[in-house]
């Protein structure tokens, strides 16, 4: 046997993370060149010949290296090699294998390491800039590998849910597509015939829709999804969605789908999650909690106490009271007495910027229990995970730049509540939509609808509420026409998902390439320019903003 | 119990394929509004109650309708409904539910169908542009739906294989990246910053030997790619590769786990494929084939026959074979008797336009094949799968337009077999390198290598060797001096392999929104004129060719 190492700083502690994988121990070491990885050796071992492969985590005086692999770490004791290279590390750590020591018989050293910009340890502070552009030495840290093979995991477990559990079909749609109506935001990609361009869709929508009409009958796929929204934090111009859709299927079958593909994707160490998910109207969802995605790990709900204060002879409270729809509402803080005057103050400073929005006691209350927190009080117990179904929301809402007008909620695919259909043509903007969001600890991780199956309807809807030229959508509304069966789906957004799962703190932790809040990667610094001769073929030409063009000619 | 049923004009047979799928029928009744699909019931559930959900595929007198879904037929018997706007039809046809007849109690049409463009039947000869424009109906043929189901089945199969057995890491990678160096055919996406642009790459390369410097040791995804080529046959400009890279591995051990993956993923209907695969080096493939994708279905191999008419007195022989590595070399065809004159002649044209070319006796070897099946032989048996690895290909070739200098034979990160390291610094045009193809019925299905992990090695090839501008490629060279390990891996031919393995005549036939040889979309048309609004945060403008600028002013 012989031991192939190699030189790098790099820290680890793979302990508190093995269990997770060790249930696939068995065949990690399959055509490779190690025989064992280095968390895998125990005292039954004793006696055995084998090969590890690993970077060197420590040298110890001159006789013993520490090596490492993505499992763990083994000492080994290296009688003549040459470690004069290796920086002498002391550290008192307990490892997996404690119980054994490799003697080698023979050490190949297969690469060499620089001086890397910043050491690999749990506690090392690095700015995330810096870790992005060397993002392949990140990946090294404990949390990233952690991270990064979980998300792996759970879209695997999901996968065997709806693939081998419940027959769905796995397919996969164009990312070159044509602009989608309304769909400001979208990348545009020229093509090589003059003026004209792809987009890069922000979802399959219009695809998964169009395999239902085909006979597919249940559809899914991890789908990239882009979007170009400028710099907006924690947003990524390409993203992931968990992209489903069913036929004949209404709002309940697809909630218990999804119900029992999280259960089922669950990890293990998180905990099980119980199912079926409580669920919330749109409406009571804003009065109770004034939002559309409220946390439900704390209490603090919103409470109308008008009919208390009706008669209380206070100028304010009397004054609110009698304006059309006037109300006063409460929350009722526990141990709101450890808040103290400058708490109070910053409350009051965001109830102000605030004023008249209907979303402004939502904040308050999170804002409140931030507070709260910052005193030591646990109100949020970030190992609980709590999922929430908001239904019925609006179909329509009024334009925010032309309130005259409405705009679809959500998609203008969306079908209406059965209940709610007559008012399509009296009174659109009362009218319910068939659709759900799921939310997870006060963040929308999904959502999806019932969709418009029938093609009058949809082109009524297009036509004569939205206002929409429909020609884009010629396609898809002759789908309808041909035998579209009903349909429903959804999507969940799995950056997202997988960020609250491990607690990150913004879901570039949860994506191996991330690019910056501005969009760029700064490992490889794209965007970037191009030849003017590369463009030709797609027929377009840079338009310089005047600052920079002066300064291009200078 | 009630029946759902809508009306549609569509033929389906699912009989011969039902088999596949049965293994999972279990559940595919979940969480919709059937409690059976049209090909389950058997005599065994006469008496129970049931909903069917589907087409209605026949009418039968006025009593009859046949229902069809995706796993098959089904004949109800409704005594009160209307079924008059129904067009009769008569059949005769096996139903595997031909024990049963269901007795309809309600019945309700949930969407009605429009006249089609096509009759979704076997024998429908339909233009594939006219397949292409209205796919959603397309999708609904067994021959379609058979594939992207399969395709479905076979990835998941792969990723069980990967993920599961094998403890691979599915790691997304970005599709917004920046330009290859010498990645001519990649799509730009313009972005908000003044003329700097994304690319959409070609494959994940960079990024997967990333993740190994990273320590994620085995990695796969299953990679959406860009490849601009213009208008090639058989091509799109957006295919799948089944993409993956392992540290510390050699050729031998991506080549076994490359087969034992697709032992397990081959569906059991297309019989077993044995494991390991035969292997052949490039210039054996050469000399034996005249091609470096052997079809090895069937012999008539190239002999080299110099040294048996080096005494013959014919004066072309003699002048061949007088020329420096002048050859004379034939092909044996069994029951050539058969090739008629015009035979003969076609493959004298072919040898003409073939002259000078390596190739010429590889491209005779297949066309003389094609002859003889014309003739009712059969050669190249259909349903054989013979795979084959090509390895021990020249590392650099030299340059199509300048031969003086040399290219990468495959990319630039492929290591040097270690036999030849020595002569990089010589004779770079004799070293062979650590890449491998695998060939599929003559067919190359895919490609891989052991990467180059010393950044030393990397850069003298680029540089010196390569004469490559190593800028682009900072972040890579750094990356291999931060402790790389070996590594290597492979990608495969998502849309070929499924294509071959369902005897389809063009990859369009295993992709459910395919664009047409001209990159577009004929069902949504796109690429699209787009807003020139639109382009102005992306700093771009169309340049108009000279004639279609006058023609949009005029």
């Amino acid at each position: 046997a012989f031991l192939i190492i190699w030189l790098s700083q790099l820290c680890y502690n793979w302990e508190k993370h093995i269990l997770t994988f060790s249930f696939i121990l068995l065949y990690v070491n399959s055509f490779v060149a190690r025989s064992k990885t280095c968390g895998e050796l125990r005292s039954a071992h004793i006696g055995q010949e084998v090969t590890l492969c690993g970077w060197i985590q420590y040298k110890r005086h001159e006789q013993f290296v520490v090596l490492r692999d993505f499992q763990g770490l083994t000492q080994i004791l290296i009688p003549q090699v040459e470690v004069s290279a290796i920086e002498n590390c002391f550290c008192s750590f307990l490892m997996q294998t404690g119980d054994i020591e490799v003697k080698a018989e023979t050490a190949e050293v297969l690469n060499y390491c620089k001086k890397l910009p910043f050491e690999i340890k749990d506690f090392t502070k690095k700015t995330e800039a810096l870790r992005m552009q060397y993002r392949y030495l990140d990946i090294r840290s404990i949390q990233m590998q952690y991270n990064l093979r979980l998300r792996s995991q759970v879209v695997m477990r999901m996968r065997e849910y709806l693939c081998n559990c419940y027959d769905f079909v796995d397919v996969e749609t164009p990312t070159l597509f044509k602009k989608t109506p309304g769909g400001a935001k979208e990348f545009v990609v020229p093509s090589r015939e003059a003026g004209k361009f792809y987009s890069l869709p922000q979802s399959p929508q219009q695809f998964k829709q169009l395999l239902m009409v085909g006979g597919l009958d249940r559809y899914f796929q991890v789908a990239r999804c882009y979007r170009d929204e400028g710099s907006k934090p924690d947003r990524q111009p390409e993203f992931t969605q968990i992209d489903i859709e069913m036929s004949f299927v209404d709002q309940d079958g697809i909630l218990a789908l999804i119900e029992g593909m999280l259960q089922y994707s669950w990890p293990k160490e998180k905990g099980l999650i119980k199912i079926p998910f409580p669920s919330i109207t749109y409406d009571e969802a804003l009065s109770t909690y004034g939002t559309d995605k409220p946390d439900t790990r704390f209490g603090m709900k919103i409470i109308d106490v008008s009919h208390i204060l009706r008669n209380v002879d206070v100028a304010f409270l009397q004054n609110s009271l009698s304006e059309p729809h006037g109300t006063v509402k409460a929350i009722c803080i526990p141990q709101g007495a450890k808040l103290q005057f400058k708490d109070l103050e910053s409350l009051n400073e965001l109830s102000k910027s605030q004023f008249n929005q209907c979303s402004a006691l939502g904040k308050l209350r999170l804002k409140s229990a931030e507070l709260l927190e910052a005193k030591g009080l646990l109100l949020r117990d970030p190992s609980a995970f709590h999922f929430l179904w908001v239904v019925e929301f609006p179909l329509f809402l009024p334009k925010e730049k032309n309130p005259e007008e409405l705009e679809a909620a959500h998609h203008p695919f969306t079908a209406p509540h059965p209940l709610d259909e007559h008012l399509l043509y009296s009174d659109p903007s009362q009218v319910r939509g068939q659709h759900y969001d799921l939310v997870l600890n006060g963040n929308e991780i999904g959502g999806g609808s019932i969709r418009i199956h029938n093609a009058k309807q949809q082109r009524f809807i297009l036509e004569k509420v939205l206002k929409e030229d429909t020609e884009l959508l010629f396609h898809l509304l002759e789908a309808l026409e041909s035998g579209a069966p009903p349909h429903g789906g959804i999507a969940l957004g799995l950056d997202r998902l997988i960020c609250l799962l491990v607690g990150g703190s913004s879901i570039r932790d949860v994506i191996a390439f991330p690019k910056s809040f501005r969009g760029r990667d700064l490992m490889s610094n794209a965007p970037d320019y191009v030849d003017p001769q590369e463009l030709e073929p797609y027929h377009v030409q840079v338009t310089w903003p005047l600052t920079e063009a002066k300064a291009r000619t200078n």
